[in-house]
């Protein structure tokens, strides 16, 4: 049985991860038959939305706090992820991946990630095991390892700063996954592309059969 | 196109909407073919809980902004609700159903339910269209209309209380839908009953298709 983990950023799209994405993901790996784990880095998010009104509170949350609440409370420190113990790891989007993950969000191509999701991404490149990245996501694997193919939709923006990063991007549409075989990294544009929730899940699914198909080569 | 109203409790299993049933509630009308709008009442949290811990904290937070959150900001509060505009208003579950729409997790028995959930669910009902609930939601259900047809799957305790009510219950395994026809009420187990995500998945679906075929008849 394959073992997935699964990275949170926050739970709600404006400031953590996409709940959707985060759910379609979990969903996808256990009807395909795998099993997941959850992981969040445990650092306090850069902001906190409303995301009724879109604006910023004064409040103060924990990106793996919140996380636990997509986790149902299983989930884990991510500094305690051990590439030896899973087949893949996976990075579901939401504006999380782009202030907590790391600071795309403000800082554009000169940004810095966070020295567990880099350390988590690293490691799980050397391993030779398979990175699963979705929406905004891939921008922090190309910026992390540079040197691959990725896609998030067609932001041209978001392109050019992979581009930076060494990396290349591929434009593509709704549900579609780029596979960089060398890489072992996949990706998929989710909610970066005007997406219906029915459009996430088969984003997810198709990323994850992708995925479970490499491994079985 | 048939249209969903789903009513949201927060966000998150142990304070508010349970998640998973919330975005398998979404994805199931979405993939029916059907539209939905989300509704929440604009209320305090009864309670804020570290999903992490499991610890309550002393933050205040509001159902209707927390809601916000698995509705990607889309979403109304439930006093605007007129069920002339729907077909149907599906309740999914966690610990909100009984905290903030109901004081069932206080009570018991003794319960009182938010007047916005009270309204809404007399009204659906009045007006003869379809209530569809998930998990420990139909005890809300139940309280308001009392001399109903429900499951909460098999938990003794509960279904002592509904009983009480004047309302019926019926042990159902997982995925399972009880249907009261005369009522016109649709109602499942999900996480009352050791679930993995893709049998929340199949309950919301099987849920969502029973009501379709109910309203096609």
């Amino acid at each position: 049985m394959k073992k997935f983990a699964i990275v949170l950023s926050g739970c709600g799209v404006q400031d953590g991860a996409e709940i959707h994405e985060s759910v379609m993901a979990m969903l996808s790996v256990d009807m395909a038959g795998a099993t997941y784990q959850l992981f969040a880095p445990n650092i306090n998010q850069t902001r906190v939305i409303n995301h009724l009104s879109g604006q910023p509170t004064s409040e103060t949350r924990n990106v793996l706090v919140e996380s636990a609440r997509i986790a149902r409370g299983n989930i884990k420190p991510l500094n305690e992820y051990n590439p030896s113990e899973f087949d893949a790891i996976l990075f579901p989007g939401g504006f999380g991946a782009a202030l907590n993950l790391s600071t795309f969000a403000t800082e554009g191509a000169n940004m810095s990630v966070n020295p567990d999701v880099e350390k988590a991404v690293k490691a799980t490149h050397s391993a030779g095991k398979a990175i699963g990245a979705m929406c905004i996501a891939p921008v922090v694997i190309a910026k992390i390892l540079g040197k691959v193919n990725v896609t998030i939709g067609n932001d041209s923006g978001v392109a050019a700063a992979i581009s930076e990063f060494g990396s290349k991007h591929t434009n593509t549409h709704k549900g579609e996954v780029v596979e960089d075989g060398e890489n072992k990294i996949f990706t998929t544009p989710c909610y970066m592309l005007d997406s219906s929730i029915k459009d996430i899940f088969e984003g997810a699914t198709n990323l994850v059969q992708q995925i479970l198909k490499s491994l079985s080569k």
